[in-house]
């Protein structure tokens, strides 16, 4: 049996701003799984900010992406054909370490995870129950510590890390405002997700929106963004503040990212911590754990941006990362 | 009896760099210490950068120096008077939280504590062990924690506060580069404090030479300058690098501070910490203790740069501003 496996790869690094001319689709034959592999058919596949990081040659903290093959991304889907005794034809996996932005793939079965498709979307298991919601998972509960009393300030609020963050803080009792772009982004936090604030910084005279949304300063700080806004957070700081910083998405393209207010971390005796969740796999299970039981009961939202086929990946990816998703970014494919 | 009590006050806040016209020589009258008071003589002064903060009226981690009253200062020295049990004329003190830019004060007896000034100079009890000791130890031991096969950089490396952490560092067995101002005090690192390099950043070519004299990256930084050498040392951060953050000297004017390199924090998973010695006063009797044997053992070489009475304070201190010091700078009153 053959079967057609449609791929994106990558084909050219970006100088700046990436395009579509960076990405190809590429159609491979895919033949039998050997012994111990399984045939899977991948159903949603992760757009995340990171990925930006890996179009670069530059020293980071992963090796960047090869030219000429798969773009690497969380997938998770099912399994057509099983050579592995854990699995069978039918059941739905998350991809251990992503099978990237492909319709197939022939793996060991030690490369898949089994999955309860039947409690919470297949989708989920790429986002809310993947990397993101562990990354905001640790990000807030063993970093941040936010507690009743606190202003725990989220930026991209809304996507697919912010909106967990504040959703966590929320229940651990601090006051939640999140910065994010767009009215529809804002209220979106405010009303359905319970901040307590949410801030546009597209719109003029946000700054003073912050400050006064931020009546008592801020004591924890979520950063996906960098630039300006992370600048503008630093002059409201408390002493004793705590800043986790998981993206820098403002500076992906090279644009030099100055900051004015690092006196502030002198000041008010700030501690900053930069962190990757992929150095922190023991805290997973017990992050999903408590993200799944919180989205089953209904006391999480979490929302998702679909795009469909895998030839969409590319234009969804780099919208992106201008903020154009609103929620989870994924692609059924 | 009256004592006549020379001061230095405050008497215009600085725009920009501070001059001498900041300062005024004030003459005051003391009469007779109350019950319970002494009448001292303080005998050495300590210059802190600090105190430059402080001559700002903005919101800073402690109060402005109020104007037309006496600069805040560390102070040891003598009692002259006692009408407090536990001290005799003659009695060799260190001031709890200093009697600032003075000659004499009437103080409580609560205020002083005695100091044995025979196992190690009493002008020790504003440096080694004062303020800026507990600092270098604090922020080494207890933020920095320095091991073997780690490299330690800390800036102004021949201050009050660099040398002890250079050299505890290298008890605690990491490799420590030392950056300061010109060829004596690199010199006098390497030679005297046993710094397995020190890079002169007014040298042309200090960049690449610092880069040079850490082939391994950079683990731990004690940074107490900030700027454009900040920036510098955060390009060579290694994976889970930690910065403690003691001072920003080079920013306590008001000049920008921009930060080009805060992505490293991301890429390497920095810790940074921000600290003031003063939040943490549990550990200066430790500290203490711990640097007064090094010492007095000879494993920690100690250096001061003395102005010679308190009309040379305000100039001294300008001077240590812009690293004209060369180790603890103090005031022999």
């Amino acid at each position: 049996m053959t079967t057609i496996n449609k791929q994106i790869h990558l084909v050219r690094r970006p100088v700046g701003e990436p395009t579509e001319a960076c990405f190809a689709l590429v159609e491979k034959t895919l033949g039998d799984p050997g012994p111990g592999q399984v045939l899977v058919r991948n159903r949603f596949l992760s757009l995340d900010p990171y990925m930006r990081g890996r179009m670069d040659e530059a020293k980071s903290y992963a090796q960047p992406q090869a030219l000429n093959e798969v773009m690497v991304g969380a997938t998770s889907g099912e399994v057509l054909v099983s050579n592995h005794p854990d699995f069978k034809a039918g059941d739905t996996f998350a991809a251990k370490f992503g099978l990237g932005w492909q319709t197939h793939a022939i793996v060991k079965g030690e490369h898949i995870i089994k999955v309860d498709a039947s409690r919470v979307p297949l989708s989920y298991y790429v986002g809310l129950l993947g990397m993101p919601g562990a990354t905001a998972w640790y990000g807030t509960m063993k970093i941040l510590e936010p507690a009743a009393g606190q202003t725990l300030v989220v930026t991209a609020a809304t996507g697919a890390v912010g909106g967990v963050v504040g959703q966590l803080a929320k229940a651990h009792g601090a006051r939640v405002v999140g910065i994010a772009g767009g009215t529809a982004k804002c209220d979106y936090a405010v009303r359905e997700m319970g901040f307590d604030a949410c801030i546009d910084y597209k719109a003029p005279g946000w700054k003073e929106a912050f400050k006064a949304a931020t009546p008592d300063g801020v004591d924890r700080v979520f950063e996906n963004v960098g630039g300006e806004i992370f600048d503008t957070i630093l002059a409201r700081m408390n002493p004793f503040g705590r800043i986790a910083v998981c993206g820098l998405i403002s500076g992906y393209n090279g644009t030099p990212m100055p900051i004015a207010n690092f006196r502030s971390v002198l000041v008010n005796k700030l501690r900053i911590q930069g962190f990757i969740i992929s150095d922190h796999l023991e805290f997973w299970p017990q992050a999903h754990k408590e993200l799944a039981d919180l989205v089953t009961a209904g006391r999480l939202k979490y929302r998702e941006s679909v795009a469909e086929g895998l030839e969409s990946a590319p234009g969804a990816f780099l919208a992106m990362l201008k903020g154009g998703n609103f929620g989870k970014q994924i692609v059924r494919l």
